[in-house]
């Protein structure tokens, strides 16, 4: 029975619901309270790789988690084989929760898991989360938009089918102004530096790589847009890898350079 | 003193320290676990307007609550005011928390709060936020990025110096492709509808705009991009507004009309 009915559930139906549920960027005290209060309420937790272990436990002892875990090119479970398992555990009366890295409708096909949901008539409820995007920015101490410098901010993906960068309008994208951030994008910055600097953003123009944002492993990886390529794969990051290119990030650079004279 | 010191602080030394924390977009349960946890050691909280008072009363009992509010027009205090504000508290050994609606460094003028905290030598940490879009995203049950629709997002403001419209890149942010995102658009929802139109996007682009996304108050006003500013207008709105346009949009409008179909 769903203990955490969303608001049109009919009280004492023995139906099941799901929740789609932020886990944030990482750090487990990035979750939401709300995000928390779900999981103590769940018979089953369906969860991303990269979900810490704390966060598991803030599950009920007895409830089911079950890794459907995907990370780039190896996944544990198809796309259909996670959206079949969360409607299938919801029909059999179960409060299931699919945990996702971030926020569930930035880039993480919680979309998809949503039309099968609904297509299968399960009470649905989305919970928020934060996403790596802002976890870097506040980790860098670095705005993503500025008074004078950003006054937009353009997230996309790195990672299209089958794992190779999408077909952005880059032209667009380099014309926008504002602060780029480019999610998963670890296995393409090559092909995306590229592109960008071919559509007329200056190879000079400042970016930074954050490898597992909010992290204890939280990496950076300060060059320019032409250089950061280079410097990525003589960093030879592992983890889940956001990278933000733009003017701000002068003023990071700043910043770090004052920080470090502050504290000789 | 410092009960909640950041990582690069001395322990034991009687020096102030500052937290630009996100509260979220409006509903407590978005407040983060850290955000949470951060004003339960606060010495004083500056708070925005629009900040629930159930968030206020997770600070503890004896700290100093100083509304510095900001509504479109009507400043309690200026941005300047501010800024010092923050500074001289932790000057004075207080752990200051600017509590900000929202992420602090998504259209929250965060990086200026920042630059004041280093440029006077205080210790500052920044404790990321669920931003508007997210939250009414979730409510909306319209995921911002989808398959095949939208592999791209873009946030605007849509209020600037003086609180007319930004000059943004229109003819860009149209051939962008993906969502658009207009933050604190409420006042210029006319001009900026013109100027993507003027700019290329079609009129009949669906667009819904969100009032108090996340409260209880939450409204939704569903159009056309041509037809959006007379919608808005048509309601009223008092609180603040997202509004978002683009093709998932046409999903959201087909589920709503699916769940409408189911109720009956």
């Amino acid at each position: 029975m769903c203990v955490n009915p969303p608001p049109d559930a009919v009280p004492g139906t023995p139906e099941g619901c799901a929740f789609l549920v932020g886990a944030g960027p990482g750090d487990p005290e990035l979750l939401t309270l709300r995000a928390a209060r779900v999981l103590a309420g769940a018979d089953v937790v369906l969860y991303d790789a990269l979900i810490d272990p704390a966060i598991l436990a803030l599950a009920r002892p007895g409830a089911r988690r079950i890794d459907v875990g995907k990370r780039c090119g190896r996944h544990a479970m198809s796309q259909a084989a996670i959206n079949q398992l969360i409607v299938g555990c919801a029909r059999d009366g179960a409060v299931v929760v699919r945990l996702k890295g971030g926020d569930p409708f930035v880039f993480g096909r919680g979309g998809e898991e949503l039309d099968c949901l609904r297509a299968a008539g399960i009470k649905v409820q989305v919970v928020p989360g934060v996403t790596a995007a802002c976890a870097a920015a506040a980790s860098l101490q670095l705005p993503l938009t500025h008074r004078g410098v950003a006054r937009s901010l353009h997230f996309v993906t790195g990672h299209g089918a089958n794992g190779t960068l999408p077909a952005h309008e880059w032209a667009a994208l380099t014309r926008a102004g504002g602060t780029l951030a480019a999610y998963m994008a670890g296995r393409t910055i090559a092909p995306l530096a590229a592109a960008l600097i071919a559509a007329g953003l200056p190879g000079p123009t400042p970016a930074v790589a954050v490898e597992n944002a909010s992290r204890p492993n939280e990496r950076h990886v300060f060059a320019t847009l032409a250089g950061l390529a280079e410097a990525i794969a003589a960093a030879a990051p592992e983890g889940p890898m956001l990278v933000l290119i733009g003017a701000v990030l002068d003023r990071a650079l700043v910043a770090e350079a004052g920080a470090l004279a502050r504290a000789a």
